[in-house]
């Protein structure tokens, strides 16, 4: 998604240690107007899916799946974040472990909502080792769903996990894929 | 909102402590076909408001303030939940306490999205005690910015925080207001 490339040259952000920030207009700050081209984007590369359902991770991921949801006319499922070891017998969770915060938390999911009839699609913001998404394909496997494919806003190449990913069979899509970056510059891979 | 009522009637869960659980439509799985009618009605609600930009806070608010964005045009921010007392420099924060989760948590949203130029139209899923509501003010209050009205999808009438906000003469609207809650029976708050 060419736009999505121009709006990380415009407004992304390059902190230490491989991190990208763009809270400007895809996290914490929302621009609503490329958020609903965001959902258009996912629907049409996903038009053929048969997904019936969207799974994301709270917080981040929210908007993507909620816009993409409006535009494919699916309902929307995100994951809880929960360091407590006190999960209910009625929620399917997994440990998935966060390089950018340091630190572990439980996915959860109420079991309820994700069921073996279900296709899903889950998207999030990014895509880096793979740890949530991982986590995610692990829910949707212990409810029996089939994951159709996974969509993310940004990946980040260097760090592995969507090809790792891709390497397993999963069809994983990203908006854009940062092959490399550094202090001064970001280079996208093509598409 | 009728149809509001309607869906937490239909689908809605009275759990011990006075928690209302509507899980299935409204946080945790979305149903986005009526999100979107919830963003239209806010829309409606607040259009004469002059609003600039929706404030929410993580993470279940993501989706109605996002929704709203998309039926008014306007950029959406989110505060974020942090339980650490280490605040940088560049963040608004205040400690908000939650009555449902009975912990305190600081609420965090990054001083460059949001200035003293800005209206902002503050929207969440519940309003209960109005201790979000009420730190998401103070952040406003903090940036200069003003605030133009607050809705909520539901409020707590016998909670009370609702009434006492608009004593304080703020705008506060509510989609369906539940004023008693037993263990059978929900009445609403006539509109």
């Amino acid at each position: 998604m060419k736009k999505m490339e121009e709006k990380i040259l415009a407004e992304g952000k390059i902190l230490p240690g491989g991190v990208l920030k763009v809270g400007s207009f895809l996290n914490q700050q929302i621009d609503t107007v490329f958020m609903r081209e965001i959902g258009e984007e996912i629907a049409e590369l996903f038009k053929d899916s048969g997904a019936t359902k969207i799974l994301t991770i709270e917080a981040s991921g929210i908007p993507i799946a909620v816009s993409a949801g409006f535009a494919m006319n699916l309902p929307v499922v995100y994951a809880k974040k929960n360091k407590s070891s006190n999960i209910s017998g009625d929620c399917y969770s997994t440990l998935v472990h966060s390089f950018t915060h340091g630190n572990k938390n439980n996915v959860i999911v109420t079991k309820e909502y994700i069921s073996s009839d279900d296709k899903i699609l889950i998207v999030d913001d990014f895509l880096a080792h793979g740890s949530a998404l991982t986590g995610l394909i692990e829910i949707c496997e212990m409810a029996g769903a089939e994951v159709v494919g996974c969509c993310a806003a940004i990946e980040k190449g260097f760090q592995l996990g969507g090809d790792r990913l891709r390497e397993q069979g999963y069809r994983i899509e990203s908006l854009a894929i940062v092959d490399e970056m550094t202090d001064t510059e970001i280079i996208f891979r093509e598409q």
